[in-house]
């Protein structure tokens, strides 16, 4: 079989992040929970858009932010998600295309523009995310390109996608032509308040076995298995899926597969300006080293590299050179 | 004569900086003057954008600058630009409000859309920018709001908006009003190459009298004054002008009022990151000083601590607390 044209394709919504400052009181005056993503309408966008601070734009989406980091990496990326033909739009795939990653999914008018995240940083680094969906929730199974999903090594998808009902479908199709190909499906539990929504769904899909690595926090595999203990959690699930990747924030990053356990420290970090992205940006570097067969303890430290450049500034899309940071890590290709 | 309700009033192009790293070797290939500001059309900005790496948006223009760190600095700042009534402008006009700025000019549909100024920075830390004006270009003198430019103790004035000619006549009138009220007229000359474009138009607003405090940086004074010595440019202007501010960069920046002359040096600064918004931010600080009556020397450090803040980070508006950074300057109101 000829090796695919792209390592990685991600499946996600593409969303412009609108990222301000701000501090616990106003969170606490919003009634917002620290840390979490909450979706959000036109009516309640345009609200607390008027009462937070003064803002920077950049693109992001978690699936988005992955296919960066693949690209930033070396990896063959690209990107499937739905944007409105507005100034938002244009913003995010100018920002994909050029940091090398392949987006043909066609802009799409729906009355509504691109979806943005109102991201709001604390001064510990923690981001809370009011999200308006827009456009993306409408990407149709239509909109896939198969042949492109055919020729990928790895599909990775988002949990958020499963948030609106249309993307949903789109998200089965795109497994089905996946696995068909015979390539591997990789997905992302995204936040623990998407998994409270969508347990049933997930654990379908995962007991279907249409998922072959799957990526979650300590939050997120705990609250799937529906337990508080960390190790529980992964023993219910490492039996499950071919691969098992769990990230720890500042205690590291450990993955499973067929009886093999690694892990890795995080990667030092002088300042955390915005977590927005760290778990995009390990997805990232660790579909990187599989995409070259570094087996799980590189693929691991590749990931948290991604982590920890991206925590480091605004934004959820690297910035410095991370083929610079991954250094030998990366091998030849 | 009550206190005016404003501070400061600046009135220039409303522009959003779309913000992406680069190197020499692109400025180069694009045949682009490092350091400076290009006037571009809208198939030039779509050229250059398809081009370029992946980007911040952040809101910017010189004067709207100017006008941000007034308010950050505790002044009571307006603006007066014009921008399209498209998701560029809403952006811009948020960010202006939630700094604390009062914007009321009426976003105005010429079928075009809000000025975008593509901002490449290179590793020093210089900006390139390239500017399609947009809507900006046409703010016209019927929408000026006289009573508030009668009530603001300083008009402040970017050269930038000399280029378009529409824009020409609002600034004029702007004068008129300000001086028949008896307020001070503040005027940036911009940059070199806009003193280049416009030598005569400025020198004819200074030797009319309608200029009391003139900003300029060392090229700009030497190209109104046509000589390549800086003494020579300065003793050919200060008598001209009630005050004349100069800054140069790393070497600080000095004031003449009056036979007085004084000077600071510039801030300690620990990383240059992107040079935008320097001149604006030094002027936003001299004009906050001058407005609580700190004299010359005062008022030109409050200018270097905006200045020495904002080249600390992308983007052309501070984005640390001002007011702690002025400390015991700025006085009690």
């Amino acid at each position: 079989m000829p090796r695919p044209r792209l390592d990685v394709l991600a499946i996600g919504n593409a969303i412009v992040d609108v990222i301000a400052d701000t501090d616990d009181s106003f969170l606490d005056a919003e009634g917002l929970t620290k840390g979490s993503m909450r979706l959000i309408d036109a009516e309640e966008a345009e609200r607390l858009y008027a009462r937070m601070g003064a803002a920077r734009e950049v693109s992001g989406g978690s699936a988005g932010n992955t296919a960066a980091g693949v690209a930033a990496l070396g990896g063959r990326a690209g990107f499937i998600g739905q944007v409105a033909p507005d100034q938002l739009g244009q913003f995010y795939s100018h920002d994909l295309r050029s940091a090398g990653v392949e987006f043909t999914t066609p802009a799409a008018d729906y009355g509504v523009s691109t979806a943005r995240s109102m991201v709001l940083v604390t001064p510990d680094g923690h981001r809370t995310m009011n999200t308006f969906l827009g456009a993306a929730q409408h990407l149709p199974a239509s909109a896939l390109d198969e042949a492109q999903i055919a020729d990928c090594a790895m599909l990775y998808l988002e949990g958020y996608l499963w948030d609106p009902e249309t993307p949903r479908y789109a998200m089965i199709r795109a497994i089905e032509v996946a696995r068909s190909a015979g390539r591997k499906v990789a997905f992302t539990l995204s936040d623990s308040f998407c998994v409270e929504r969508h347990r049933d769904g997930f654990n379908t899909l995962i007991d279907e076995g249409r998922i072959d690595i799957l990526f979650a926090n300590e939050d997120e595999i705990q609250a799937m298995a529906g337990v508080p203990h960390l190790e529980t959690a992964i023993a219910a699930y490492q039996g499950k899926v071919e691969t098992l990747v769990v990230t720890r924030s500042e205690k590291g990053a450990l993955a499973t597969r067929a009886g093999e356990r690694a892990q890795v420290p995080a990667e030092p970090v002088e300042h955390v300006v915005d977590t927005t992205g760290a778990g995009d940006l390990f997805a990232a570097g660790f579909l990187v080293g599989e995409a070259r067969g570094l087996g799980l303890e590189r693929s691991l430290k590749l990931g948290a590299i991604g982590a920890a450049e991206v925590i480091q500034h605004y934004g959820a899309r690297p910035e410095a050179d991370l083929k610079a940071l991954a250094g030998n890590l990366l091998g030849q290709e």
